[in-house]
């Protein structure tokens, strides 16, 4: 048995366990508060290692940020990273062999390893929460690109109502799909969309209507919030076309807190009456939030350890 | 040496020539129209065969419509060929090796193995013509998904005007990026738009504005055309923002008719301002009108002949 200390490192917390070479979770599964310094941070991540070193055969981490192609380091700016971040070679944190993947590819290839699309060789993960994130399986590999940093799901773009993104751009899927993009299409809907007046929000300020404001409106039959779901729905089913159309996938796994919301069976029937390549099961993710450290361990091991053996 | 019969089947007409292993033309590029009836059709590549069986070594298929995965039958509906077409398995028309694979896989290939993407092992070839097609190699690898029908690069949707799409839906990439796309945008630009009142097409009903109009209109400096014209080259941009920052590819080639008119430089910028990814090259297709029976070729001579050498 092979024996993988896994580390998720994402903007707020640091999750941390170590896994066998199937994904099983062989301590108990440790948390702490990601630091704002990187020497602080670097710190954290020599105190994990050094508690583990002994009895471990690698070391897998699964980051925010774009991972380069060598799997050593994070390539591109991750704003809610210690400054810094992105200079860190994590091969010199240890002498133990190192394998950094990008979160969302780690959440894709936990569900295709052991998750809802085991055993599918073309699946997409997407991650539905403040943001939209996504990982690609192409043919039982991974989507890297050029430079590691494919599978920019969030910045697809979608027949969209001319909103602009975070990422500088317009009518990106994120701006629309994510949680933040509901409230933003609540809050637009109040303002200009005469169905707010009999809302039970009527008294609210547009600005101060929530995504959770929308998700209990839908469950007390509000019509106003029922109408704002659509419409996010249906901006999700647009992105998952487009994703379809574009890699007639075998399934679209979709995670993160805004995936509980969803009724697959009805997206999946939307997306399947309009794409043109075949049909696509849409199913809700498996792996949980340990998806990061599941992914990042399967891979350490099979890029590491597993020609060795 | 390698002898390979390539044989481009389109909805209009059906090229053939014998290439050897790097895609050189071995013999006279000849040319056929397609039947309508597929009894004809299946005549036709027989006698193509039989003019060159003795000398052969295998014979390979660029063709409308999407390839099982196995490469020897057509898959999907292709409207522009004879009824029929989808039931022939190709291997039955010779003794000799046979593969087939769909036209705009075939011109990527070609353009990733000896046109203008040569050596980049993510690339992706987008025609843009009466319709748009495209072809994608990630990792050195053709993108094909889990029925053979990955590529659509015409459904990807856009930030589109709630347009109808020939697919069935709306605001896909092929309704507005296309030859066809610009002669509607032409059209509905001159219906809704007072700037028609000063061109010099203002005597035109809408409908009868062509593509061709728009184009002449540009050179001529007219007002409405160039206004045109740019509203179509942001929807292309637009597409190709969305592919690049999904695949990260080292290029995106174009190829088709309507690519003659690009300033290729000002897209590119225009992509690299907005992508989320890393910079991209956009480059003009380089193998022409034989692409698909180059990449075919270079694909049957891959797949079958390769190994056994």
């Amino acid at each position: 048995m092979s024996k993988i200390l896994s580390v998720d490192v994402g903007g707020t917390k640091i999750l941390y366990s170590v896994l066998d070479e199937k994904g099983n979770f062989l301590t108990e599964i440790k948390r702490l508060s990601t630091p704002k310094n990187i020497n602080e941070l670097i710190n954290i991540f020599k105190n994990i290692i050094n508690s583990y070193e002994r009895e471990i055969d690698a070391i897998a981490f699964a980051t925010a940020g774009a991972v380069n192609l060598s799997n050593t380091r994070v390539e591109s700016s991750t704003p809610n990273m210690p400054k810094g971040y992105n200079s860190l070679d994590f091969t010199t944190l240890t002498n133990k062999p190192v394998y950094i993947e990008n979160d969302a590819n780690a959440a894709a290839w936990a569900e295709y390893k052991t998750g809802a699309a085991k055993g599918e060789n073309n699946t997409i993960t997407i991650t539905l929460g403040t943001g939209v994130g996504g990982g690609f399986i192409v043919d039982g590999r991974l989507l890297r690109g050029k430079s590691g940093r494919a599978g920019e799901t969030g910045h697809i773009k979608i027949n969209g109502r001319n909103r602009r993104c975070n990422c500088g751009g317009k009518n990106c899927f994120e701006s629309y799909a994510s949680g933040t993009g509901l409230k933003i299409t609540a809050q637009e809907t109040a303002q200009f969309d005469e169905i707010f007046q009999s809302s039970i929000y009527k008294n609210k300020l547009p600005d101060d209507i929530t995504t959770y404001d929308i998700i209990e409106g839908v469950k007390q039959k509000d019509s106003y919030s029922i109408k704002v779901f659509n419409i996010w729905k249906h901006d999700i089913i647009t992105g998952l076309i487009c994703l379809t159309n574009i890699f007639d996938p075998e399934s679209i796994i979709i995670s993160g807190g805004m995936g509980e919301f969803l009724n697959y069976e009805e997206i999946e029937k939307a997306v399947n009456s309009e794409n043109v390549v075949s049909p696509v099961k849409i199913k809700p993710a498996r792996s949980g939030n340990y998806s990061g450290m599941i992914g990042a361990a399967l891979l350490a091991y099979e890029k590491l350890l597993y020609n060795k053996k």
